[in-house]
């Protein structure tokens, strides 16, 4: 098969850049390991910045965001029980929607179909080739097949443990990782919202965020230790804990999903080679205290399209030169700012440390400061896409 | 003696303290345990807040501090040549002014002598005693003689070394330290400063910063080793080494002083018992990044003189009850604040490590929000004095 730009991978950055091309002309192939059921149904993200509702605007795929989508313009950030809020609206005139990344995803693969974008489900990329040629190669295999894509562009939007990062040559780049003393236990569960916006809170027994993925499914967390298990966790005894370190009457539902997630941070600081450019986790994981995965992954994918829609319209390689630098820049504020608040909300030192009380004279901080909450807040929302160079 | 507060300590805060009193007609007499010609020239800050300037305009004790001081709008911070300023003006409508401690304490005490307060230098405090009755009685030493202040109140201002803090009951406080991994190399120097503003300087060998005392005067710090020593820096390679960091070219005069100064903060939880009332580096230390200490603890002293003088013309002990309170939350945001300080200018990471290059974001945020920017010079200039309950 033949193609202009190969894309592995459908998740939102694959499906993302596939639209995003479609419109200005330019044909995609995506390749996806998993199948359609299971991409549409895997559960992760559920908060979309402003950045990144306007892209999916342009791409015309946001009709059933909008409509079900929730918008919040603020947040809430409590220590041990005194809440402050952060008015995004006042800080940056912008807001944030909640809406889960599944649903996205539904929505992209949707607008695919319709735009006649070639998906092949449960397609396995086995090498890329080539890639410092004109003329790069995806080998993957399909229904027990061996079959190549030969394309002029490889878009390696297959995640953390894809094949993209392993094709880049060690020596084009650097890698960073933290591994966080910590992990999320996270629940779906069919539970209506007693919050109108998420509250991030400090608890001296630990974190707890409070979020949601509609009006009627909630989306809750709880620090816990790294050997911790979901065996330990019993409904009731999570339900008892969240509403403790939240100091708030929740709606205890049905619970559906109940998992553990280790926090990291991690990413390398080049992204490309030859004609293989990465977006999204396949370069880079937050902890998830920011929100910021699948938003970074679309400020990639802007990147990463203006690029080849440059290289196509007018045949001029410099976007897509720079396309690594500037993807970087930003993944360095967000990797800060995930950090920082992962730091902020966390539980870390001892009750009465002084660290501990370094953390507290912060939220102490935040109550007296404008300017303190509008950094969380600018943050937060997103810087626009082209802030960074 | 008999007086209504004996202070020990003629440091800023000691002197401050019975300039207020005095105003409102309430007697003290400080005794202090060096000379006179001791104090006037010992090196110390140089950096007034706002806040400060407006408690000794209060006391018409500014004149000469108006004349010769330097008054700065703002300051520079730089990561590895890269500059940015903190604009004061524009952020808080307040400024800061560079005067040496050694004069406002000259400052002060020629105040005291016309006002007719006693001073007694050479002077130790050996033992305070009855601090929970309402006759407290300081004993001390004076020319090989043993004397006594009987007083209603005692003001413990004699710094970090103090005999105050040691009366404290341990089971009333708890204390909080950290020592940094780094010192301060510091310089006064007969050379005529090439920058209008103060600069901290990230750089790859280490912190520096170039500071001021007065037109003629500067003072310039390098970041070394904590177990580094003067003897290993001519003035030629301190020169030289600040040029590197600091990126611009200096006037390279005489040096006068030259000292390693190892960073710390330092702080108790309480600073008050029965009618002992600790102030400044008595109760804390932050390190020098900040330009605190000397602030703070004219921070402290308003709060004190404000509680002595609503006993005196009421009776009232609430303002004294809340005396540590108060204190204490503001010490708090100093501590984060000169801590924030420290590490974001500091060397303390391998180059190019994780950490390292987290830090260089903080700078580059730096660059880009106003929010940012908003929050260092909140902090630099300092908050109202009555910000903190």
């Amino acid at each position: 098969m033949k193609t202009q730009v190969g894309i592995i991978g459908a998740g939102p950055s694959g499906l993302t850049l596939a639209l995003l091309l479609q419109q200005k002309g330019i044909q995609s192939v995506i390749i996806e390991n998993r199948s359609r059921e299971y991409v549409e149904n895997r559960v992760r993200a559920g908060l979309l910045e402003h950045n990144t509702v306007e892209v999916f605007d342009g791409l015309q795929v946001s009709e059933r965001l909008h409509k079900e989508g929730l918008v919040h313009h603020g947040c809430y950030i409590n220590y041990n029980g005194k809440s402050q809020r952060i008015d995004f609206a006042k800080h940056t005139q912008k807001e944030v929607t909640i809406y889960g990344q599944q649903e996205v995803v539904k929505d992209l693969i949707n607008a695919c179909e319709a735009r006649e974008i070639p998906i092949i489900f449960e397609a396995e990329a086995k090498e890329i080739k080539n890639v410092e040629s004109e003329n790069p190669a995806i080998h993957y295999t399909h229904l027990g097949e061996e079959k190549v894509i030969y394309c002029d562009f490889v878009g390696g939007c297959d995640g953390f443990h894809g094949l993209a990062r392993k094709t880049l040559p060690k020596d084009t780049y650097n890698e960073y990782k933290i591994e966080y003393p910590f992990s999320w236990l996270g629940i779906l569960a069919y539970s209506v919202p007693t919050y109108d916006e998420l509250i991030y809170a400090y608890h001296s027994n630990g974190f707890a965020l409070a979020s949601l993925r509609s009006e009627k499914v909630s989306r809750l967390y709880l620090q816990v230790d790294n050997n911790d298990s979901v065996e330990n966790w019993s409904d009731e005894k999570i339900w008892n804990e969240l509403e403790n370190r939240l100091g708030i009457t929740l709606d205890k539902g049905e619970v559906f999903e109940k998992s553990i997630t280790p926090m990291r941070s991690f990413m390398i600081d080049n992204m490309q080679f030859g004609r293989l450019f990465l977006a999204g986790d396949s370069a880079h994981i937050v902890p998830p205290t920011g929100a910021k995965g699948l938003n970074l992954a679309v400020a990639d994918i802007h990147n990463l399209a203006q690029g080849l829609i440059e290289f196509y319209e007018s045949g001029s390689q410099e976007s897509l030169e720079n396309y690594s630098k500037k993807c970087v820049a930003r993944v360095w504020r967000v990797q800060d700012f995930s950090n920082f608040m992962t730091y902020l909300c966390h539980k870390q030192a001892v009750e009465g440390s002084f660290e501990s009380l370094l953390q507290k004279s912060k939220f102490d901080y935040l109550t007296i400061s404008e300017a303190y909450q509008k950094t969380i807040a600018e943050n937060y929302v997103g810087f626009p896409l082209d802030t960074f160079v």
